[in-house]
């Protein structure tokens, strides 16, 4: 054995926590599979003083990230603070600056920054690795960016975000409402207290825009990314979607366009019978259409300290063993230049709830309304009857473009005997 | 970009005629994620003038593999002839005494002389690589030997043969029996003419050994697996395996017990929810439970040329990058030398199916033998009545020793009023 790989950690909360258990652990099983022992020697926090669970015991203390980041005694930064700015962005600038190798679980700083930061660690020469940033113990970086690197993939897709899965699963499940479950899930430490990062979609969106960035081998660009959560999933649209053979989910989705790549974060409708519909809870799982392997499927636990620290210490022992891979996978020069296509270009199909007056004439207007914007329908769905009362009205559409659909939508919003704002929601394959 | 990695091709079959359609489609993809283009220039297979639909114009033909493989002007070397001794053995060999890298996709070949091999290529200094020798498609090598490098497994459990999960769906959709199934699969090309090495298990328990090394971290021991087939499951067996809902699946399983390592492959009744049970037809799967990053599933084509073309050339890119595992994902001094345990030793629970004749006393002699050898039961199933005709009753019970199990079975199949072998499938929990 050679000398051991001498890691800083610059973050103990949650996942540095865990990090240091794993190496503890698992000391003997990571220094065979390293080659050589893989011991923290190194810690930075904000609060020195904090009981968190694991001793801290002949660790050098750092209050400041970015110095521990640039010590030369240290082989290996950890950056577990997260946050796309800051402390977190300083930490792993001075670790490259330094020409240190870096490992980071922080996907708002890469799907942000990452362009830049990849860059920077290619002009260094050093590995930036970032297997935990997406999915957490499910090893997808490496399957797609190593394991499936033969492949042109027209697509990726996945469930990315474990507490939306978590409150779309126990909606279906107990037939309740949005607002309802969240609360119960702040309540049980499932949710964050401020929770829009998750249900607003951009914590899978972060997580996407670095899948695609891999997927499709060009620089990470996150602003490209359309991002809807799911606050407006109603228990309604949810029971309609079991009845139609449908689940909704919360897809990340990035996928080979005419005119470049599509990326997008939104409530889907998914047959029962696909692959990511069956995934409930808190797990996340990914779905990658490949030319020559196929159709490929990874799932496990997207969150979590042990997860996470499963695969920060698999980049570490990636560092350990001199395996390096390019950040995109491939060298700048050899990057896709494909461009991003907007949403309003996207062509699918489309799921349709209204709310109208059980009246005469108004499915006529409805679909008068399609017709004109060239909307052709699949099925329609209309149950029980309530003369003059307000009743749903649900409307599955063949493949549409977008910009089509937005434009019948607002004339359709727009009627009279139309109640509510219509619930609409993309139909995937998978 | 740096000099092509020149690749000889050992073999022309399905899986060489799709490496070399892959490297041709591909070229562009691969030569960015390689670093380097790879480029096939030599090829070795029996017959030289056959047609196989891709383009030999420019290629060095060899009729022998091993001359190929220690011709000095190949980089790398790709055996896909496959079989455990003769030629496939001899170019292997070859190409690790030439010091070269060496990609195979043969699993015979690596479960009955994979040790020695791995000892030679170790001596030698060379990859030896096999991503597609499991799973085709699915990078489950890379996931367990590398991205759930830092964590203890505890168990690896998969369906590794299509043809066998093809003809068990088929079975169980269409409610038909074995013999039924297979001779339309043969008819259709879905199993071999001589079905034996699918259908008796062999090609699954070549792919569990080495699923299981690389989980334990020792050297592959393909001898130790316990192997049974599917010749004996009957459609009576799967109808009564959905009403207790389960679905029945010939699993690969290994796991860390008291005393070593037990591995075994036999059909499996897994429950209707567990993530194994619902992947059908000629997919394949494989489960890793690890202590920290808890459950993963992986899931894709398991054969065919495109998937293991994919794999195959995910090896020669990691080679291209010059990315080295070991081939047991430790140096031979660090591997485990975890004993095997016996099949006897093995603890679990057992669906029992027995043919009775309808009359008192029966289900108490049975039921006294079982709590003779100490075997306590969870529920029992008896459907109709036919007095004096054979019914079939179904028993389960709680977990057992197989030793014991054996011995109450023997002693149940001797009575007069059973009337056919017991049908016996071991219950897994996922």
């Amino acid at each position: 054995m050679t000398r051991p790989l001498g890691v800083g950690l610059a973050g103990l909360g949650t996942v540095g926590g865990g990090v240091l258990a794993l190496l503890r652990a698992n000391a003997e099983i990571v220094a065979a599979r390293a080659g050589r022992p893989v011991v923290v020697t190194a810690v930075a926090a904000r609060e020195r003083g904090r009981d968190r669970g694991v001793s801290l015991e002949g660790l050098r203390w750092f209050d400041d990230p970015a110095a521990l980041a640039a010590d030369p005694a240290i082989d290996v930064v950890v950056e577990v603070i997260g946050g796309a700015d800051g402390v977190a962005h300083a930490t792993v600038q001075a670790a490259i600056a330094a020409g240190k190798p870096v490992v980071t679980a922080n996907k708002a700083l890469l799907a942000v920054h990452g362009a830049a930061l990849a860059a920077a660690a290619e002009r260094a020469g050093v590995p930036l690795a970032f297997e935990a940033a997406v999915a957490g113990g499910i090893p997808v970086i490496k399957a797609v960016r190593e394991g499936l690197a033969g492949n042109r993939i027209s697509r990726v897709a996945g469930i990315l975000n474990g507490t939306c899965n978590y409150i779309l699963t126990v909606m279906r499940e107990r037939g309740r409402e949005f607002a309802d479950v969240l609360a119960e899930a702040q309540k049980l430490g499932y949710a964050e207290a401020d929770p829009g990062i998750d249900v607003d979609g951009i914590d899978a969106a972060h997580k996407l825009a670095i899948l695609a960035a891999l997927a499709f081998g060009r620089p990470v660009a996150f602003e490209a990314v359309h991002v809807e959560g799911i606050r407006n999933v109603s228990a309604l649209d949810i029971a309609f979607a079991g009845t139609l053979g449908y689940r909704i989910k919360l897809l990340g989705i990035a996928r080979r366009q005419e005119g470049g790549i599509e990326a997008r974060v939104h409530p889907c409708m998914v047959p029962e019978a696909s692959p990511l519909a069956r995934v409930d809870g808190v797990f996340n799982a990914v779905v990658a259409e490949c030319d020559f392997a196929g159709q490929v499927t990874l799932e496990g636990r997207g969150a979590g300290a042990g997860p996470t620290a499963s695969a920060v210490v698999a980049d570490l022992i990636d560092i350990a063993r001199g395996r390096f891979t390019p950040v995109w996978g491939a060298q700048s020069g050899a990057l896709s230049d494909a461009a991003s296509v907007p949403m309003a270009a996207h062509v699918g199909a489309y799921y349709l709830r209204l709310m109208v007056v059980d009246r005469p004439g108004v499915i006529a207007d409805v679909t008068a309304i399609l017709r004109d914007g060239g909307v052709s329908l699949e099925s329609m769905l209309q149950r029980g009857r309530s003369p003059g009362e307000a009743v749903p009205v649900v409307l599955v559409t063949h493949e549409t473009r977008e910009s089509a659909m937005r434009e019948a939508l607002a004339r359709i919003a727009a009627l009279d005997a139309v109640l509510e704002e219509p619930a609409v929601i993309r139909i995937e394959p998978a």
